[in-house]
């Protein structure tokens, strides 16, 4: 499948595209939409979503994978980080390409098998991946490519999970969802 | 000035539009934009993109106001809240309509006088200001209400304030900032 990483911000919003089946990937593009802090928010938002058609366009990605933002990150940063991943999920809906999120621990335990791995280790894992000398850079885009990795090698078992959700018509009660999974 | 107030909200985003000048205000339309929590965040952000865009075309507002959202805001609902800010930020910059933030205690001192009146106090003030025997329901509504009062009674303010800030080239330094604004 061919999956578009997106490391969501204001300044520099990773991305990252990448074909891959579990265990293998290939990088097909990385780079960053940057906009810039003269800008109101309005408009920074407007120019990520631009740039985000444009990506879309370019490689019209199977699946768009965001990493998810907790309230519990950089307070400085992370209403404006939670606004361009909000971009980000609202331009794949739009194109009807699914959405998912992913943690910061799912991804870094998918590429290293550890979800404590370092930066470091992790862009290392990355360039290994994907038999590159260097991970991608800057360090927003090896990270969307992290993230794409993380959903080609997740993707299948999460497509049947939801198609699984999507047969017992949304489950909504915890006991409902631990019934739907098979879980006792 | 026409003014288009947004209360940003996954569940239930408050939108209120008022023609008003400073001291003055007419209610003309007010509601609220549902999605259902059944859908992904995804397909919730476009529906409230697709509420908003009727909105403005039914309305054309000059501004569009929301309410700033915080990091410290409730961490269980604060990421979607401002991602649907996010959301209302861009479909206003689109339009090419100014997009203005405004904080609760900043609503709440323009509409009643103080920063630290209570929903019934500043529902008793909206319904007051609008001629109305009660404030707009639900109360999403309302607060987006008090929001479009508050930016078209202070707008004229910030408007200045605005060009001030474009005409000084935007200083970048906390001591361009206050050499700006004649602080001393």
């Amino acid at each position: 499948m061919l999956v578009m990483g997106v490391d969501p911000g204001l300044t520099r919003c990773g991305i990252g595209v990448v074909i891959g089946t579990p265990g293998r990937a290939e990088l097909v593009s990385a780079g960053v939409i940057r906009t810039s802090p003269d800008l109101d928010i309005a408009r920074r938002l407007l120019q990520i979503e631009a740039g985000l058609e444009e990506w879309i366009a370019a490689h019209r990605p199977d699946a768009v994978a965001v990493e998810r933002v907790f309230a519990q990150h950089n307070v400085t940063t992370v209403i404006g980080t939670a606004q361009a991943a909000g971009v980000a999920l609202l331009v794949a809906a739009r194109h009807g390409i699914p959405a998912v999120q992913h943690t910061p621990s799912e991804v870094k335990a998918a590429i290293s098998g550890s979800g404590r791995a370092d930066k470091a280790q992790v862009g290392t894992m990355v360039a290994r991946i994907l038999k590159l000398d260097a991970a991608p850079k800057p360090a927003d885009a090896a990270d969307a490519v992290a993230l794409a990795i993380c959903h080609a090698w997740r993707g299948s078992a999460s497509a049947r999970l939801a198609a699984a959700a999507e047969a017992t018509a949304r489950p909504r009660t915890w006991s409902q969802v631990v019934a739907a999974r098979g879980v006792s």
